[in-house]
């Protein structure tokens, strides 16, 4: 699925009638590759988040329904296909590209001629999301590689790459091509707690295409912006709201805030998709918290005494006017954000 | 030594020729008093932090000196105490206290009018030195208390409560004695990475004194601000230098940036010890960097891949501007801080 020149590792992928995926879960100590057979296999890789990132999961999804399709009998493409989108889309249930890729797939299916017809269809479907996730992340990785000068040292949190799309990656794309192009020098990676997505996933996405890097605590990132090692922040998002502030992983408000302080810029890298014209500020935005245990407890073992008691919220909300501009696949949106993503979505290709 | 009216724990203490210490690396999994009855273990404990806090370090060495004299056979106090103050200076080279109280005892075993006499001046001069700590605690908790107001969510980082000064506490002090008030409802615990101080040792100490607390990822107390939640942070310092500038744990500096732009007071508490008034500004504080697996592990487990390499300060400087007050067992300092910290050192007390 990439096409980078450096050693690839196939984050999903379909061939001769099964899944494959890497399994995230045993990242980074092990690299073990699945063969997924059926579609029950695929629902319990994405529901144990073997494949994470909402992209990849979409991507995942597709070519489990691609699976389906491929295995059916003669005549039995359409509800075969059907039954396994309802399993899939039972897994996440906050993911939209989930959910946007399946009913993509089962509209294929729906428009094919006949039932044989529906059977490559929808095959070809699930290659074309892929694909176009792989073509979104060139163009933004080209569009946000541009903002950078050459021998940079840039800062990035949780993890955003090829692991989280399927492609390339957003913001750790951005990073990966900088690199290539001899922008980025070396990369900051937040280690970004609870769940460690920096020190575990970023970190072996760097070593694996070849760029230097340092993981260090999410707290310490304001002395490396204080010495001047940082050029700029680049972090992914999970929802954008229509005046552009931005839902990210928690820990990016922060970083934002820190950025602005010292000077640094700080930019956010998102396809499209992610921008949701419905949602008119980050107010808006509800932030879901998760489980206590994931503070209070690292690799099993527990840290804090009996009883204590935790504040988990997964995810924070940016300011749009503490964000530089927003790296999407259709362009650079500078501030004032309400105008340009109003703009954006006016155009034919968005509406 | 704690004259709390809640269930107390002795942080160190002396007896019986023997000096008392809580592991604290045992905690909170285990409370294990540990009576040590030579200066070899003290030493070790010292070194293998069983014992932590500057001002807790400085205690323990003055209370082995008290252990050292006590054993001595008659005629040799002297000598012995010169001895052990030798072992325990080289147990942490960088703790300031250490060296202050080992240098106070053994000014008063020279002093004493003989051998004799100084045995029962090194063990009182010992006392003295705990009992200084306990009431310059307590009268930074009453001043920085009075600056809470009623009913307060407070947020604080790493551990500076009992444990770390073998009194009341620094910022956790203030905490502490503003719960007994009404002034504190609840706190905010940084977990603190890459040590992790707060999940480990403040929540245990805010358990043990009863106070309602969560833990948090050190990236989500930006959540909590920007939800209003939190009245003020309180922290400590290693050191301050004489424009105010305050060294402290890591992730201090990007806490008081976030609090700055939310409009939340962050007050450091701080012994005027801590205060180096020969430091001109915290450009002059050199920033210690610390063991790369600290960030790259966590307990014993490594997260990051094979070669990833981190970038690990154990302290950052935060800027005197973002500062909004000083608490001392002198008094509040307040901005500019360059005309209150001499003015406080041009008194009688303090030249």
């Amino acid at each position: 699925m990439n096409e980078s020149p450096t050693p690839a590792y196939e984050v999903v992928g379909y061939a001769d009638g099964s899944v494959r995926l890497l399994d995230q879960t045993l990242l980074p100590g092990e690299r073990r590759a699945l063969t997924l057979s059926s579609v029950g296999a695929v629902a319990e890789a994405i529901r144990a988040m073997r494949v994470r990132g909402a992209p990849a999961i979409g991507i995942a999804a597709a070519y489990g329904l691609a699976l389906a399709a491929e295995r059916a009998p003669r005549g039995e493409v359409r509800a075969a296909v059907a039954r396994a989108g309802a399993v899939l889309a039972a897994t996440r249930p906050t993911a939209v590209n989930l959910s946007w890729a399946i009913a993509r797939v089962l509209a294929a299916a729906s428009a094919a001629a006949d039932d044989t017809a529906a059977r490559a269809d929808v095959v070809s479907t699930a290659r074309h999301i892929h694909a176009g996730q792989i073509e979104a992340d060139r163009r933004m990785a080209a569009a946000g590689a541009a903002l950078i000068a050459p021998g940079s040292h840039v800062l990035t949190h949780c993890n955003t790459g090829p692991l989280a799309t399927g492609g390339l990656g957003t913001a750790l794309g951005v990073i990966i091509a900088a690199y290539r192009a001899g922008r980025v020098t070396s990369v900051f990676v937040d280690e970004t707690r609870p769940r460690l997505q920096g020190a575990r996933l970023t970190a072996w996405e760097l070593s694996e295409h070849g760029v230097p890097y340092r993981v260090l605590a999410d707290g310490a990132a304001a002395t490396a912006m204080a010495a001047g090692a940082v050029a700029a922040v680049f972090v992914g998002a999970d929802r954008i709201a229509a005046n552009g502030d931005v839902a990210n992983k928690i820990g990016t408000l922060p970083l934002a805030i820190v950025a602005r302080h010292h000077g640094v810029p700080c930019y956010v890298v998102a396809p499209v998709s992610t921008i949701d014209e419905h949602t008119a500020t980050g107010a808006a935005i509800p932030i879901e918290e998760r489980a206590e245990d994931e503070v209070l407890c690292i690799g099993g073992e527990r840290i804090a005494p009996p009883g204590a008691r935790a504040f988990n919220p997964a995810f924070d909300v940016t300011p749009a006017a503490l964000v530089t501009a927003i790296v999407t696949e259709a362009g650079v949106l500078h501030p004032p954000y309400a105008t340009a993503i109003a703009a954006l979505f006016a155009t034919p290709a968005h509406r």
